[in-house]
């Protein structure tokens, strides 16, 4: 077993990463056309100046302005002197302004006008853009999109911008190429895709190099050759202490191993080395963990080399649940955020290192310091953006139960520009926040005693607020299996259940009662999952003989369904958030025909009542 | 003399684009690799689950958790059943937990635990990432570069994304293509250059025709083949309404003009068409005309077909000049950005819509709308970014007297993250704003009758503040003259002077007085340039015989030069602001080594106190 040599901090391992390399980047010519983003090597200096000589601003006349100091309205001058010029014509030797043909009284080559001119009028000055000699753009200059049109005017075709050549190395038995389907234990490699496109942003040049098995001569041949050929090398796995984790090993034969283990979470398992004086990095396989690698310590690294890495915004914002940490780390949670009337609030994702989807939920993240215990629910603390300001306050934060229906609401809403992001809390779980305001909609299915869906809880955890409940459709709950289980049948079969304060949890116990049945008896009644979709899985893939779900989850998975109850799916709304232009546009999609449509083609939805609204105080 | 149809205000021509077409967009399918920032057609399901089956979370070793209940410290468990795995293998049937390598006694294949597991301890569930048949991203979602990593480890090879395709014209008889040198009255085409690159970034391809000559039939031919080819046609410039405009003409007689003129500054010559059903747009020929509507009208426009195209963001900050305009229309005005101290301040660039300098130069705009007659001095009002906020945040501005050294400044902090962003206002100009805490660093010579230079002005404009004077040379003021004129020489020769406020200007009044020159015998006293390197263009031209600048102005053009003084040319900063990490940057670029060397090769510089520091008050 071997272990890490010793754990350094982050601030550590950017201060060692400043000062450990001398990055070099190299400079390579592009074509303008291509130049956009790219940052300029050498300062760009103009060779001739725009315009080149004095040149005629509008369409009109060229005169001597002498000639004109005695027109006025009482009093026209004929010019002795004229000639017609038009925008960007040559000022003639000797004349010195120019009038607008709007104010010119023409007849032939005979021009009259009522108004004397200053010198220079309507005259673009030789140089006026730029002289000869100037520099236009500073070396380190990011080249801005509509600056090519500047460029292009000033006379250049190619610029001289920085290059970075990064070798990206998969490293991983287990590993196969993207586009193959992974068979059991195999793994799509997708970490030097992560990696190529997010340093591609950053202006490096990428080649990703075949996948390597976990073996330390092959790792030591493939580390060899991308040293060679460029400025920075990746290696993705085989960066933690396992048996198979030969990265550092590799790197230590080759060069030095300069930090093995980086306090960060996650994201540990990293390797800073050096090899013929070049950075080699070592990443994590897991994706979160190669992501937060990438972005906090590889990116900034490249700002040594003069590229652009932007700084990600902050928001502060009210955060909606307990962060608890261990100190000694420095911990980054990705999160959904969102202006809930006047308020920033942001809510964590889930923090396995596994859950790509995290991240492709996730507009913002969340760094908790080294020092730090954690954030207590309620504390406004600073998110960072992964998209920009403006397009956070287009986020539709929608807290609660969960359907397949909402990714297709999701759908809907963003081609009119608002992103639904959904928390998976149950529908209690959406009611609770719902009472905090820190969500717009939460959609839920809460059954009372009396037979009711959802009012109860509205009036019991809102007591007082004006709330809409839009429904989304009578929805189908029963139990999903591979054998066409019923209610039943399910004593003595292995189960996968939802979680506490979900609808469907609070469904299956209100049916057991009323069949009967003791959940004592049901294995794994413990068991939780908390999408529709995860308990079809787990049925599917036989860890499960049972569960409940809705239909449309069983159908997608191809099984049997045995239907138990029809409940009230809806969306409790604040009405007053309802002029709030995000709101509206879910309520309008949930009441479109298309969104009918979709439920129908799912399946298992009762349409009837879609987008009605019912009225809570 | 053609006319506007009508000038259409730019609320009713945005109205009328968005409502006027049915902006289908294409759907292309592009390889993973280079989807990122671009549009998703379609919604992406997923075929897969990830991970298909439960796997290791851990190395270790995978258990049956019920056989580890009994285990504790004092009582050790040696495992009946247990196997080895290794993070992201397969757990086998019948096993339901992982027991990290680190936390047990191994001999031989003999595993012992002394701390019971609950079930599903460190396995990753089948679908923990995502589930198959679920919705990775919905349609209309923009793929952030670091989301390739997750679409790759869902089997997600190419990418149905939105796809619009721009045919761009240039029309003009006095074009030349980018890397002709232009040669007099002509004009390198840049705009469909600078077009290109905008509509690109949002995800657009475009097509750039041939240059068109003025010539309506030639202008037709180009239209309708760029209308075949193409969902949107833009044609540079003959938008206005002049005798060679021909835009408006072409696109009435193959379909509709909708729009001709609207009330923005700049821009105002703008067209709207519709040909096919296709929008064509005019676009004026001044690049800072063609730049506006390109970014008020044709991107906004975009969103339309479902591309992405930033809101941009916005920072309140305080105006350092009056903004005066007439009403009636939207005026967008080009500014340098930054934060003095604690306080937002935006300086209005150029208005001339030639000059593209003033785009390069410029890190945020403002909008000035229709209904106002402009903006006073010290309101404050939203500046929109054209960099990121964190980027303004690192403008450094320098408001005073021009120097050629000012750009070999900036060239050395931009290296250092640092943009200093320079506005030539004199040194009286720099004093002032420096006095109102407008500006970081005032570079300034100003003469006064006793011989000293700066120290009077700095104790009369900014009594009592603490400022110092960071010395950048002692500099060579001459006159530059095609025909090595001197001082002596001026009168009854034609003059180019620099504007009032400028040290040049008092140290030439200061010069001619001493020689007993009355300025009424200099023709072309009152001609004003704002930089060095202006005035001896003018020189070069031809426009004028001689002018005052400094020496290194003189040899970039190669110009006679005769000294007339060396003057001390200095930056005043307020002592408060040298914590600052940006002013402290200037310091010390100023004090290096390296721009010694660069102002002893531009020449004309005394570099012998050059970094040294006075202090005032």
């Amino acid at each position: 077993m071997k272990r890490y040599l010793k754990v350094t901090s982050l601030d550590a391992a950017l201060d060692l990463l400043s000062g450990g390399f001398s990055c070099r980047p190299e400079t390579i010519r592009v074509p303008l056309e291509e130049s956009a983003g790219r940052i300029t090597a050498v300062p760009i200096i103009v060779r001739y100046s725009v315009p080149e000589i004095h040149v005629a601003a509008m369409d009109g006349i060229a005169v001597v302005s002498a000639d004109t100091k005695s027109a006025s309205e009482q009093h026209p001058v004929t010019l002795p002197k004229a000639v017609r010029v038009n925008t960007g014509n040559v000022i003639p030797q000797g004349f010195d302004a120019v009038i607008m043909i709007e104010d010119v009284w023409a007849d032939g080559d005979r021009f009259t006008i009522r108004k004397a001119v200053p010198p220079w009028q309507h005259v673009r000055p030789a140089g006026e853009d730029i002289a000869e000699s100037e520099m236009a753009m500073p070396a380190g200059h990011r080249i801005r999109p509509f600056e090519l049109g500047a460029l292009a005017a000033y006379g250049v075709t190619g610029v001289d911008v920085l290059a970075v050549r990064a070798g990206l190395i998969p490293t991983g038995s287990e590993l196969v190429l993207p586009g193959t389907r992974p068979g059991p234990g195999q793994v799509v490699e997708s970490n030097t895709v992560m990696a190529g496109s997010m340093l591609a942003e950053a202006g490096v040049t990428c080649t990703r190099y075949p996948i390597v098995k976990d073996d330390p001569a092959m790792i030591r041949d493939a580390v060899s050759r991308a040293v060679r050929e460029n400025e920075i090398v990746i290696v993705s796995a085989g960066s933690s202490a396992g048996t198979r984790d030969f990265t550092a090993e590799v790197i230590a034969e080759l060069g030095e191993v300069l930090v093995h283990g980086i306090a960060i979470k996650p994201g540990k398992p990293a390797i800073i080395g050096r090899i013929s004086g070049k950075p080699v990095f070592g990443i994590p396989g897991y994706p979160l963990s190669a992501f937060t690698v990438i972005r906090e310590i590889v990116l900034p690294f490249l700002r040594n080399y003069g590229l652009y890495v932007p700084v990600p915004d902050e928001i502060p914002a009210r955060i909606t649940g307990t962060l608890s940490k261990e100190i000694g780390s420095d911990e980054f949670v990705l999160c959904t955020l969102g202006k809930v009337g006047d308020r920033w609030v942001v809510s964590p994702q889930s923090r396995g290192a596994g859950v790509q989807m995290s991240a492709v939920r996730a507009n913002a993240y969340l760094k908790v310091p080294s020092a730090s215990e954690g954030w207590e629910v309620g504390e406004v603390v600073p998110a960072r953006l992964m998209v920009t300001r403006q397009d956070a306050a287009t986020a539709l934060l929608v807290n609660g139960s969960h359907d397949p229906a909402l990714d297709h609401l999701a759908n809907l809403l963003q081609q009119q520009g608002v992103s639904l992001l959904s928390t998976n809390v149950g529908s209690m779980g959406g009611i609770l926040a719902l009472a905090k305001d820190e969500c717009h909609a939460a959609p839920t299915h809460l059954l009372s005693p009396d037979g009711s869906y959802n009012t109860e809880y509205i009036k019991k955890y809102l007591p007082g607020a004006a709330i809409d409940l839009i429904c989304v459709a009578g929805r189908q709950q029963g139990i999903v299996s591979r054998d066409k289980l019923s209610l039943k049948d399910l004593p003595y079969r292995s189960f996968i259940n939802r979680q506490r304060g979900s609808g469907t949890r609070m469904l299956l116990d209100f049916e057991l009662s009323r069949a009967g049945i003791d959940p004592v008896s049901i294995a794994g009644y413990e068991r939780e999952a908390t999408t529709h979709i995860a308990v079809a899985l787990a049925v599917k893939s036989g860890e499960a003989d049972a569960g409940m779900c809705v239909y449309s989850a069983a159908r997608a998975l191809d099984l049997p369904f045995v239907p138990v109850a029809q409940e009230r799916y809806e969306l409790a709304v604040r009405r007053e958030h309802e002029g709030d232009s995000r709101v509206a546009a879910l309520i309008r999609a949930v009441g479109s025909a298309e969104f009918r449509n979709i439920l129908d083609r799912l399946g298992g939805y009762d349409t009837t009542e879609t987008g009605s609204v019912r009225k809570v105080a």
